[in-house]
């Protein structure tokens, strides 16, 4: 129809193969770099941010009840003044179901093709995108540019990739022929079609805007759900350029744009519980707090299926190391990026209070807090690069949490405000000692650049405390430093048990905090930081059914 | 470990490519014939059921709390007298739990080769099953044979082809190499395991206690999850006898035979709510009411997986035809088959009130109403052959709708008992003729031998009514007459929206009730039905969940 499907075919059959191999692979280049997007790309991007400040987002014909909404503040302080057309849930669940039925009846191949279309556009649209991500989640430009651009567009293909080999792994027809000994067989020709569910709710978080979404969002559409996106009220940009570009593509490929809705809000006024509510949703994603997350669970209608990433506690445990400097460096590094706003950011780093043994020969305890708290003084010494590697601050409510964290243990390492970003809410890492059997402040998720070194009688107890955290609380991450076999074994065996996938000896350019797509499943669905991983079959197979026909073959 | 892998790989292989050219399949043969199953294998099995009545079911160290339940009775008169273990829910979920660990650490070809194992013995038992499903279910012989052994290994055998496929998806390990421009690449070592969820609960039904059951069974046991077999009170011996199969495979393979346990119960006393509702259920196959679906919805944890195959309204649309009397026929035969018991039993029957076109002319609605009364009369004119089509009714609850259903419409044909079956609970199906617009009986379930032929405006009111009802409340099959392909396209069109697979022109030897294991989805999970189909990768990607490891690849 559109030829969208051809245009990316061999894009998609890499896609597939990477999924199954699960080595490294991305047609989205992570580097910002001109020579790749473009000598004025990065200009271009700037100046089409620019462009949208201070005045209505334009977004092309999308319903409105009339009126604006949009109130996103810049971490780094710039006035954005950004509104979006103000739609009511009721508005949003009408035009969804009315352009539901036509994107139904499409072909897995139109469908899929469009999505991959939309992927592409992103992806020359990074620049724009990475001052977009910045702007409202306080992540440095760098790494908006990356996790908001390159990394997102990979995990939406990656969604888009299983979405399709789950839709074609049934025949659209088939013959079958059943014996009837001496007698002619029964013959029967049967077909098989993709039903979608209807119409699905993405819900943003306020700190990965376009990475946490992508995953659902591309998963309904390519299983043939018009979308309604639902940003957090503090990073609405991201996902209504997704939106823009997303209409584009399917009003040119000859659908309805109205299959892939905006539902922006304001705090106070957010319309994200009605939408929960409303049986007409038959699909969420969700990426958000637990207690968020448990109230959805209760309110949505009986059959909607809800896909989450809520929170959890993650978690280092050091039992030795043959490279002292490289783990502390990347524990630092670890601690710092985004300021500790990942969901895969560690927080507990258990240490056995009898010290550990190092290629530097014996550490107790407190050397190696030090040795950390020293790396991440290192890390943040150059200014810039403190900049670079921190952002800003997402939430007012992180800031304040980061303040009154120095009364929940001894402190190793206070937070500071970082000089190069005057007029931002900034805050570096704050870490804290305390022994395990003293304190249950690190029990609980202290969710920004908050860390606890935490003294443990063995690197044993720290596995066992470890997991058992992630199998109650939630956990996204584990990461294990240990010179022997048996240790490393034992804490894969009792991570695993407790459904946290397990990072071994990271001391060089690999950080706990980074998930690959096609490679490593982000959150596995088994413990409670979220019911679903990042992406499986399980994440896709349930978005449609198959429904059949059969008749007699024709003689 | 124990062979049983290698020993079934053959016929593994033969599934997974059933399951996706979905033509005939089964190593199971559905004829129950001394040729096949042994000349004495007849002889065995009834003596072996024979040898089961009026005693303790002797199910091997099965757990139990002291004493016996066991309140069985058959639908044909048979005293049955058995009892079994009284377990309480406390007891089984701990003796679940601790079993669980064990298997959750085997290998995947382990528990397949288990499963196939289990499966293969319970083929050998066929004709002691046959006697068993016959004397709870009240299904004649020769379908208790068939739906009770070969088709339900058949759907246990493609719930355990599913889960090995989705296991075996993710590679067990993976080396992911980054480049990183002039630098190193970035190699990481990767390791994905399993992780089962823990605790399965498979709630069984008073009609079809292994066929409906297996799947969720197998699907939950194969991806090692520990599994509470809790019948229904009234079909406990079939489950009873799998579940001692079971632990005496899992036995000799090396395994904790408690990881498949018996909860059965009697009416009155039954344990069912306290088994859904507790936390330590982490997956729930229920089949049975729309009323008990909702309360296990509600109940169960928040993050249990169920899966359901409740009640619907099946219905026969007939718009026109080239064999009237084939028709006819196909009709009375669905109608007729275990009166009417089956979830895939047709209720309603939509005819245009002006009649229609056929290849004896044309015929008015009360004519092709009345070659459907003849049919069946025809078919149960033979004393014998009615038994054997009818076998005997389940419940005595079916027995008073059935008594009661004479008033909800103009009778075309009364149902009776059946002269070959004296002591036995029997009643050949009731026709009822309504008009579409006077009457809503037909709207609602009528479980058992009831049936309406409804007149409508024409074949498009019929459809339109019919897959209206499906989508409210819920259908199974659907079928339809028409010669003419516009009107077959519509009702694929409209029955796919409302999720319920279509047989189209039946009037040979295939009936609407019969769905074939890898080729025909039982149930689509797309309307009030079920939320789950058998068997789809959706039915097993969610009972496990994949934890990786991940380490700097040594040099």
């Amino acid at each position: 129809m559109s030829g969208f499907f051809e245009t990316h075919k061999a894009t998609l059959d890499k896609a597939l193969e990477a999924a199954r191999t699960r080595d490294y692979w991305s047609p989205y280049p992570e580097i910002a770099s001109g020579k790749i997007y473009g000598e004025t790309a990065k200009d271009d991007g700037a100046a089409a941010f620019k462009s949208t400040l201070g005045k209505p987002f334009e977004l092309g014909g999308h319903p409105t009840d009339g009126g604006t909404v949009g109130m996103e503040q810049s971490p780094y302080g710039l006035e954005l003044g950004i509104t979006y057309p103000k739609v009511s849930p009721a508005l949003l669940l009408e035009t969804a179901q009315g352009a539901s039925k036509s994107w139904a009846k499409a072909s897995v191949e139109d469908r899929v093709g469009v999505c991959m279309e939309i992927l592409h556009r992103l992806n020359k649209h990074s620049f724009e995108m990475a001052s977009a991500v910045s702007h409202t989640t306080g992540q440095a430009f760098m790494m908006a540019f990356q996790a908001g651009g390159p990394h997102a567009q990979d995990r939406g293909l990656e969604a888009v990739t299983y979405a399709y080999a789950e839709m074609t792994r049934t025949p659209s027809s088939a013959v079958w022929t059943k014996p009837q000994g001496k007698h002619d067989p029964l013959v029967l020709q049967k077909q098989f079609r993709v039903v979608p569910r209807g119409v699905a709710l993405v819900i943003g978080c306020a700190t990965f805007p376009t990475w946490n979404s992508y995953p659902g969002l591309f998963a309904s559409l390519a299983t043939g759900n018009a979308v309604i996106v639902k940003p957090h009220p503090g990073a609405i940009l991201p996902l209504a350029l997704t939106v823009k570009i997303g209409r584009e593509v399917l009003a040119e490929a000859g659908f309805d744009p109205n299959i892939l809705l905006l539902g922006a809000d304001e705090p106070g006024s957010e319309i994200t519980k009605q939408l929960v509510c409303d049986p007409a949703i038959r699909i969420i994603d969700f990426t958000g707090s637990n207690a968020f997350g448990d109230w959805v669970r209760e309110n949505a209608a009986r059959d909607t299926q809800i896909y989450t990433e809520e929170a959890g506690v993650n978690s280092i445990v050091i039992a030795s190391t043959d490279n002292f400097r490289g783990m502390c460096s990347n524990i630092a590094f670890s601690l710092s990026l985004y300021s500790g706003q990942m969901c895969t950011a560690p927080q507990n780093i258990y240490v056995p209070e009898s010290g550990i043994e190092t290629d530097e020969g014996h550490k107790d305890f407190d050397a190696v807090a030090e040795g950390i708290r020293i790396s991440v003084d290192k890390l943040l010494g150059d200014p810039d690069r403190a900049a670079g590697v921190c952002g800003a601050i997402a939430s007012d409510a992180t800031l304040k949490r980061v303040e009154s964290a120095a009364g929940l243990g001894a402190v190793l390492r206070p937070s500071s405000t970082l000089d190069r970003l005057q007029g931002a809410r900034t805050a570096t890492p704050v870490i804290l000692k305390l022994r395990e059997s003293e304190s249950d402040a690190h029990h609980q998720e202290q969710f920004g650049p908050i860390s606890f070194v935490v003294a443990v009688a063995d690197a044993n107890e720290g596995i066992a405390k470890a997991s058992a955290l992630a199998a109650e609380k939630g956990a996204i991450t584990a990461s294990i430093y240990a010179t022997d076999d048996e240790t490393l074994d034992h804490a894969a065996d009792a991570f695993a048990e407790a459904g946290v996938s397990l990072s071994c000896n990271l001391t060089g350019g690999v950080f706990v905090n980074q998930s690959a797509a096609f490679s490593d499943y982000h959150v596995t669905g088994a413990n409670p930081a979220g019911n679903a991983a990042l992406t499986d079959a399980a994440f896709v197979a349930n978005r449609f059914r198959i429904a059949a026909t059969r008749r007699h073959l024709a003689a």
